[in-house]
């Protein structure tokens, strides 16, 4: 019988193995009293089992609240624990509770992280998983041999439809291939999301006439199920072509509701993503998130930048990249969304890093508050990435691109 | 225009007006770059604003990864800041996304928890809130002067639908109020969803038939949100009065969605809560959460037990079960859920503390493994309310009622 197997970081007082067949017991059938009729048959198919135990480090203060060492000592490890797909089927949210769940609470552990998943082939079988990702957002963009270049509206909140859609003309003529919401926007007091798709849309389906170049536009769908699947026809009928959703916000069940219409590329936001992630030794890591929001069926993942202007490192976000990029199963490749502080001059690392161009890049104000407008902006934006693809240097690449040469001046010392 | 206050207690290496100005500026407005017709009264409508700060100590250690601090001192406060609900209106997932999103990412907090939300009026008209709740959930077990008395079913996963009825009869016939999967439990391999729910509602029906108490089953709701629906009306034609959902793995928008349908009192299960919650300076504290699901709908609430077998103080299982039964608006007050390692014993000090009999005392063992069996286990427990209420001490409680005597020489060393 398939089993799923999780990797933990722990931390503990008590010795790994014990600690270890904690959590398997808390997490299935560990807690076994006699029960008329129960074999050990029927125990052994249902018991999470601890498959492998690496130890690391010991360190002298606890990572978090929890049990009190004797000796002083709290035990850093990997560790490997499986549960049979019998427990819990295909159902993403009890999944999510038997590798996610009381195992927080559990006093033996003081540091708890979940790294990442091994799903067994059925479950490529069972979930679509993304329907567009890589291949359905370059296709309905047009671009091919470079990463999406991509903003966010700013103001985040404020503008009415119109100053919304006469932003989107701007950026629609300077070259952009993908604009979105901000999470903090869905449907405001001056800005009904039903206007602000009509205003949009009036605007990009104009330029798609004109050029034969449909912009996207992420609209911030993010919301109850019943406004949310409303609102997603609402955005097919005006011809849009893709919804944003704030997948920790809405959670699991609606987000993969959406995903199911199967009509427009889902652009996933994982804002909150700090909240359980930022610790080292709590939480879970992007490995192992975004395989549940792909199973989901979320086609657009973000993944912060390179030299952001959040916490997390370079190092974290390469990883994040990576996992996205990583096939599972038949669905398509989700597109890893790059964002947070990024001007074009991230490029170059990025891509010495990660070695693709399979990316939806998004820059705010190295677009728009570019010496030459946004049309200068966006330019300057797919000239670093070919001068990043074709081997130059930020500087070298400035020397060749006068556009991006009037971002670097602008830029380059943030 | 009514606003929605937030509280927070955060730490930084800035200043704390100015790391509180990044936050506010982040989740709002506050980014803004000239745009034509923009005025500032619009962005004074729209920007969320600083209410209060209120300095606390500093620290030489950061809690979480983040900005350095140059003169090496960590400053800790309790801000408040506020947003115009014209912002989001009443979109529960982009309110979540307003007070708990990328806030988390802001390098300038080296630790940041939402402790608490102040909602509006209108907020209570909009949203019916729980339909069940404390009146509810008594209504329809029949209980009146003293908690709920519940149990899991355990073994969590591995019994038949078969075995599961039979010890439903059992604990029915021993006079228990409500019952539950446990939530690792849905549909699993030998113990389908339907035809759990059909083996046990039989037993119960029937139990009522004979006795007039119906028992409360919470069956595992939990899953994709079209599964869902189907399994509430499965529950509902066959008799059933409440399900269960792991409200953090279904997400807020499915848990709404189920909690709209209204004819089910609806359980929910924290679990995973310690990822969110376990930090003392990362995430979010049960007085802000609850108010949260209490908006979806949820109608009982799990807040761990006094004495628990889990990492959580008492001090703060108190708080949660006095948040949960203030008074929210026109919806029902939802029942606390007390469990983890409760007994009995914990009867006495949970109602010093609280003065309620307002909740659901969910014990495990302390049932199952009563020297006379579940029956002397439920009435051990209701014993031992009772003792508490009429002010006896345990040891009181013990000389007068022979059955809860059992119970505190079995797992009075516990």
């Amino acid at each position: 019988m398939e089993r799923i197997t999780a990797k933990y970081y722990i931390e503990t007082p008590y010795a790994l193995e014990k600690a270890a067949q904690v959590l398997a017991g808390e997490q299935s059938s560990g807690t076994f009293v006699a029960v008329p009729g129960e074999t050990e048959e029927l125990k052994a198919r249902f018991a999470a089992r601890v498959e492998k135990i690496t130890p690391l480090e010991s360190v002298t203060q606890p990572a978090i609240p929890g049990a009190t060492a004797k000796d002083g000592l709290y035990h850093r490890a990997i560790i490997e624990v499986s549960w049979s797909i019998e427990n819990f089927g295909y159902n993403l949210p009890v999944l999510v509770s038997t590798l996610q769940g009381n195992l927080y609470e559990i006093t033996q552990f003081t540091g708890l992280k979940l790294m990442d998943i091994d799903l067994p082939p059925s479950y490529g079988e069972h979930f679509i998983g993304p329907r567009f990702g890589i291949a359905g957002s370059r296709k309905s963009t047009g671009v091919e041999d470079r990463p999406l270049i991509g903003t966010i509206i700013k103001p985040s909140i404020g503008m009415s439809p119109q100053q919304t859609a006469q932003l989107v003309k701007t950026l629609a003529e300077a070259g952009i291939d993908f604009i979105k919401d901000d999470e903090l926007l869905s449907s405001a007091a001056n800005s009904k999301f039903e206007d602000r798709v009509d205003a949009i849309m009036h605007v990009i389906n104009a330029h798609a006439d004109k050029t034969g170049k449909k912009v996207m536009y992420a609209f911030n769908l993010s919301d109850e199920v019943d406004s949310m699947l409303a609102r997603y026809d609402y955005i097919v009928k005006a011809g849009g072509t893709c919804a944003m959703i704030s997948i920790n916000s809405v959670g699991l069940a609606g987000t993969k509701k959406i995903c199911d219409q199967g009509q427009l590329v889902i652009h996933g936001h994982r804002n909150g993503w700090g909240m359980i992630n930022r610790h080292p030794l709590l939480g879970i890591e992007f490995p192992a998130y975004q395989k549940l929001w792909r199973l989901a069926g979320v086609d657009q993942l973000h993944v912060n930048g390179i030299q952001n202007k959040f916490w997390e490192s370079d190092d974290s976000v390469v990883r994040s990249m990576e996992a996205c990029l990583t096939p599972l199963f038949k669905g398509e490749t989700p597109i890893p969304v790059v964002s947070s502080g990024q001007w074009g001059g991230q490029a170059f690392e990025t891509y010495r890093r990660t070695g693709t161009t399979d990316l939806l890049y998004m820059a705010g104000g190295g677009i728009m508050a570019h010496p030459d407008g946004p049309g200068g902006g966006v330019v300057a934006l797919q000239q670093a990435w070919e001068g990043a693809v074709n081997g130059l240097t930020l500087q070298d690449a400035a020397k060749q691109y006068p556009e991006f040469a009037k971002s670097v001046t602008k830029f380059g010392s943030k």
